[in-house]
């Protein structure tokens, strides 16, 4: 995605911004600022390293050789991420990062990850030794009963997608090795790159709502707006084949995106859901396919929205047999510490980091579930009017 | 044990036993013969380092210093265990010792905790890596539920004697850890004198049914085998104060034993009860301690038989205002590993190791539970008749 954004719009200005959607919980009261600003500053200080990047530069992602460009290494071997702007106020953290996109994203990941960390190790510090060791045996036994009833569901695929909201580095690592050992080649990967090169795995993953977001804070009006988010796949269709070549069809309503998708998009591989019901997207997706005279058969769909075990073997059981079906198993993978602890101080939350302005304009998503949007109030409904978007079912938000 | 022993009958020849009374463990299927000979020829290679002589020389037990007088150190120090005679019947091991009785009896602990720990090793080997961490995981969440509950009964003292059938020797170390965080001073100490020495906790324990079967077995009539559980203790009465004058009287039936006993024995700290229903052994302690005009308020029961953490709370509920309740938790503290793998392959078994002879005459135990006699039937009805042991009830031997 950073290659992509890199090589079509390298001079965007955009500035990203933390959002804590769980407001309930006090996350500067949880995390010290100056531990915090100890772990951005050295995010920033780090670069790829050499084996690091000998990695991204001979290995193949998707059947692909060098799937990565002379030009983009170049420029990522030299990168430092960008500065960030970190306030508080009352209980929660302020923290924004600005500069140009192909920098700017870079940090969605890691700043999540570190704050998710950090207040775990906050929770950590309070704890003695056994109760530590027992807390950790908890998780692994909680972990492993989810991979054996997944083990048992013939055919089901999963890869993780866990690494912006995970407890742990160390965490996520070890949720991968029980994947790997539990599910073997039905573990088809993680989004992490440093685990898959460690673990000799798949780097796995796809595109994300950020892109059309800002291609369509960039559009000049309503006519460049609706047109946004075909432009920004259409770069992407130049760029990958195969099982890049996903759609994300949500960020301004999935029954309008696919209504007004233009038939070349209708021979991409897959579609990912990633809000609203699952079960309804799928059918939309099935519905759309056929419609357009392809096989849903050869179509592959991905599950990516708050998934536990019930809702993948449930989903798998209804759809396995009219489409290839995936998940991307995220935070209740690699965070699941719910019910760990006495007061669920634990407990995974909503936690996101968003492009909020591209070049100076506000940034808009919507999504499948109102309870995801995101935008200035003026701006929600000028997109709603231009994608179509009429009344929509709000969904609780875990994570 | 060892050092009354080393004093009062030196040169008795003794033969001990393994014993399993888990017929349904195919023993000898499970462990390796060479891997079984290669282990026992280890422990007949060790003897005390210098830094357990010194602890064991220099410790304060039972608040007396210098509880090891300085000949037997000197022969302990240069002690190396006997041969042993091993093999293969049918599905079992015949495992015997043969020797002094101070030397042989040394060998009762190590053979049984390598026999479990091998047995473990067997079962551990057919794993994965990740099936196995959770293993663990799953007994360290288990075993901490256990303490959490002895953690809420205020007063409710115990100290591990699970070392012989313990899991293995790691995670005996780890329960006794997990008792230390859990349970701080009301955990009392432990009767394994390696973990006691690194973990600088009390040594803790207490004498065992093998010195009242072996002066029984030397008995030269009648007469003197009715004597024989009290010879002892009086030679143990010579040796030991305060805590470690613990009589175990049911090694031939306890009611007998309370009803003949000499009154110099009431005087004695505490009653231990191993077998037989635990209730009916503590009031029968409590009614003798009163009928020799005894507060029972200030003796001790020590319940040390087949213990889990429901039958504890019960029994310290039951009795803790009456008389002081300890408990030696044993096999179920240190190897609980039931219903942990799909065929409960790690569960605990009843094995033991018994002195069987003692110069050249068979020995007998009774206890108060049948399917924990032992020795020949013509012997066991000739020590039924001398100690007036009637029908007694049937109780299922756990471990």
């Amino acid at each position: 995605m950073c290659q992509s954004v890199f090589h079509n719009r390298p001079d965007v200005k955009v500035t990203f911004s933390l959002i804590n959607r769980s407001k309930q919980v006090p996350l500067a009261r949880l995390v010290d600022e100056g531990e915090l600003r100890e772990q951005l500053d050295h995010i920033r200080s780090l670069s790829l390293t050499r084996g690091e990047s000998t990695w991204l530069r001979g290995n193949t992602f998707y059947g692909k050789r060098q799937m990565f460009r002379p030009d983009f290494m170049e420029w990522f071997e030299k990168l430092h991420l960008p500065p960030y702007f970190l306030e508080r106020v009352d209980d929660q953290y302020e923290l924004t990062f600005e500069g140009s996109w192909p920098e700017v994203m870079l940090w969605e990941i890691p700043a999540l990850a570190v704050l998710m960390e950090l207040r775990g190790r906050a929770v950590l510090n309070d704890m003695k030794k056994f109760e530590m060791q027992v807390l950790y045996a908890r998780a692994t036994a909680k972990l492993w009963e989810k991979v054996e009833r997944l083990r048992d569901v013939p055919g089901l695929r999963i890869a993780d997608f866990g690494t912006r909201r995970r407890h742990s580095f160390q965490w996520q690592d070890w949720c991968v090795q029980a994947m790997t050992e539990g599910l073997g080649d039905r573990f088809t990967g993680t989004s992490n790159c440093l685990i898959a090169k460690n673990r000799d795995l798949e780097a796995i993953g796809t595109n994300a709502h950020e892109l059309p977001m800002v291609y369509a804070a960039l559009a000049e009006d309503d006519a460049a707006l609706a047109r946004a988010p075909y432009d920004v796949l259409a770069d992407w269709h130049q760029e990958h084949s195969g099982n890049l070549r996903i759609i994300l069809p949500d960020t301004y309503g999935t029954a309008g995106f696919l209504d007004r998708a233009p038939d070349w998009l209708a021979g991409w591989t897959g579609i990912r859901i990633d809000s609203g019901a699952p079960e309804a997207g799928a059918e939309a997706a099935i519905a759309w396919w056929k419609a357009r005279g392809e096989d849903p058969a050869r179509k592959l769909i991905i599950f990516s929205d708050g998934l536990d075990v019930d809702k993948m073997i449930e989903l798998h059981k209804r759809f396995h047999e009219r489409v290839r079906v995936s998940f991307g198993w995220g935070t209740l993978l690699t965070n699941d510490f719910r019910g760990l602890t006495p007061d669920n101080r634990l407990a995974p939350f909503s936690l996101v980091c968003k492009a909020i302005s591209a070049n100076g304009r506000p940034t808009v998503k919507l999504s499948d579930n109102p309870n995801k949007a995101m935008g200035p109030a003026a701006e929600i409904e000028r997109y709603k009017r231009v994608f179509c978007v009429g009344d929509q079912e709000r969904r609780e938000v875990v994570v």
